[in-house]
């Protein structure tokens, strides 16, 4: 697959992302990929490094998007930013999946607005891998619609299913929607509603699930607004990183402590793999016509690597046909005339 | 402070409920308690135990709420349940302040019920306390409330200032409200016009606050609604207790690290210590006219003793008084008059 990246989105870019790309296509046999920003700037980054040039190529962007930037003005103004052209390629055919690092919602607004909505989908969503005791689950949506209709949930449980059950090989993946208890009474106006859509959807719909069982192997598909999720996401982010630490200055305070946590460093080391953001690479934006993996803004070269490894994974099977058939097959048309019939 | 204590609510009463007020009179000095629950099984209890008859005795009732139980039929038809006739000692008079760790629901509606809403406030909340890298924060509302307007978040706002400066003798706590990013922009439809409140409230507010930076001492109230609130909890609990049990996992493959982790022991005790959900207690329910206190099903004797000195705590500061004065003197009058006015 052939991946556009956007070259010059991020904390620590061009830097990490020339690396990430240049790991990637030693790494990965069928990736080939266009770094999308100013040709000056990275072709010195590539100077004296060594790679297959027919598997990596440079597309010039005059502009860049800042990270504290505007969306307005930036989507306005900046027509040649290098998240705008990386989009372009994809639209035109020539990438098939496009990578950024960069302001997540001035990327996913322009992957939005020029590639547009996968037919039979309302909402595009973040879908975001989590680690759990065993394995992983799927958070959607992880952020990128804050006020949802229980129709919209209902999309983002199909969307997430086809992309796990693809991605895993797992013909049932265990749906569960986000409550404030496992009861099926429980929940708020707009989960209530998704409850009794989810009854019926013909997914593997386990019901509801709480914050406490997210972690410990229930469900494989994890369904909430993005607002929900994003602060999942991030309060799960902040409370390891916290733990860490705590842990560490207790550490530092014993001489027999510090000898114990080197005799634990490969565990510790184990431990942060199976659980390191990195090891994910990033969030794909499913429901619009094409492949857009977004990334952490500090991304590490290994991030950008994997979330490459996820574009192509994705654009191989290519994931938007397959949620729209899914979509397609699911009866969600009825659903909907029934909604409007009602409204 | 005299408490009543619902000796029969939680998975493993009344014995650690019994335990727990045990300790509790032994620990604090000025603590009183009456055991609420069948009075054959607590006396059995308490024999062979030694402790001042004058500061603990046992007021009769003869149903129990179990942990499952519906709440209409629960509250219908179990009228001398022990959290009922725990409640009603406070609402005559006889006791101070309740505490309980029974069927949480039941528990919340009972108080409100029998105790009414302290004047000014519409919502009563629950605000419990976590744990941050270098001491705490208040949550509120930690599960109460899960379809919420602006005002009642306002009022979150309000109640958690004056439990937080009070007992933390902190005149200007700052308080936060739950965002999906730290920019003034950021929020859904419900936080979004919570914000335009907050930030003309006189409280010192600091604007939105991401998950990430719930646990790095940003700020000291953090306002959401209960379904938020209770996601961020129990979301928080499920992490931290996975993150043990995958160390552990990793920590049993290795002999060295079985080794270091036994050198660590004392830095994992310390930090369990300050992370410890025993060590807070239990949650208040802030709002209503008394001081009542919720703990979870799954209390040891130590988080039952936790909650009873919760619990003297704010009946001695008289919470609920503290907060229908804060929310009297803060304008919020007209605030809700312009509300009314503009619907």
């Amino acid at each position: 697959m052939r991946i556009a990246l956007d070259a010059m989105g991020g904390d620590n870019a061009p830097k990490v992302n020339v690396d990430g790309a240049l790991e990637s296509i030693e790494e990965f046999g069928d990736v080939k990929i266009t770094l999308v920003g100013d040709e000056a700037v990275l072709n010195k980054q590539l100077q004296r490094k060594s790679y297959d040039a027919q598997r990596l190529d440079v597309v010039h962007a005059s502009q860049v998007v800042e990270m504290g930037e505007a969306m307005a003005m930036a989507l306005r103004k900046k027509k040649d930013s290098s998240i705008r052209v990386a989009v372009g390629l994809v639209k035109s055919g020539k990438a098939d999946a496009v990578v950024s690092a960069g302001h997540s919602g001035i990327a996913m607004a322009t992957a939005l607005t020029m590639l547009r909505k996968a037919p039979g989908v309302d909402r595009p969503a973040f879908a975001t891998l989590m680690p759990t005791l065993t394995g992983r689950f799927l958070l959607i949506d992880a952020g990128a619609n804050v006020d949802c209709k229980p129709l919209n949930l209902l999309q983002f449980a199909f969307m997430g299913n086809a992309y796990y059950k693809t991605v895993f090989g797992i013909p049932y993946p265990r749906v569960g929607l986000i409550s404030n208890g496992e009861e099926d009474c429980k929940g708020n106006e707009l989960t209530k509603e998704t409850f009794k859509l989810l009854k019926t959807s013909g997914l593997n719909f386990i019901g509801n699930i709480e914050g406490k069982d997210l972690f410990s192997d229930h469900a494989d598909v994890v369904v909430c607004d993005g607002f929900i999720g994003n602060t999942v996401l991030k309060t799960s982010e902040g409370l390891a990183e916290t733990i860490f630490k705590m842990l560490k200055a207790e550490i530092t305070k014993s001489f027999f402590a510090k000898i114990g946590y080197l005799l634990m460093k490969p565990a510790f080391r184990n431990f942060k793999k199976n659980t390191d953001y990195d090891e994910y690479g990033g969030a794909p934006l499913l429901g619009i016509n094409g492949t857009c993996i977004i990334s952490h803004g500090r991304s590490s070269p290994k991030a950008i690597k994997n979330a490459i490894k996820v574009a192509n994974q994705l654009a191989g099977i290519d994931i938007s046909k397959l949620i729209s058939d899914n979509i397609a097959q699911s009866g969600m048309g009825i659903i909907k005339e029934n909604e409007f019939a009602e409204n």
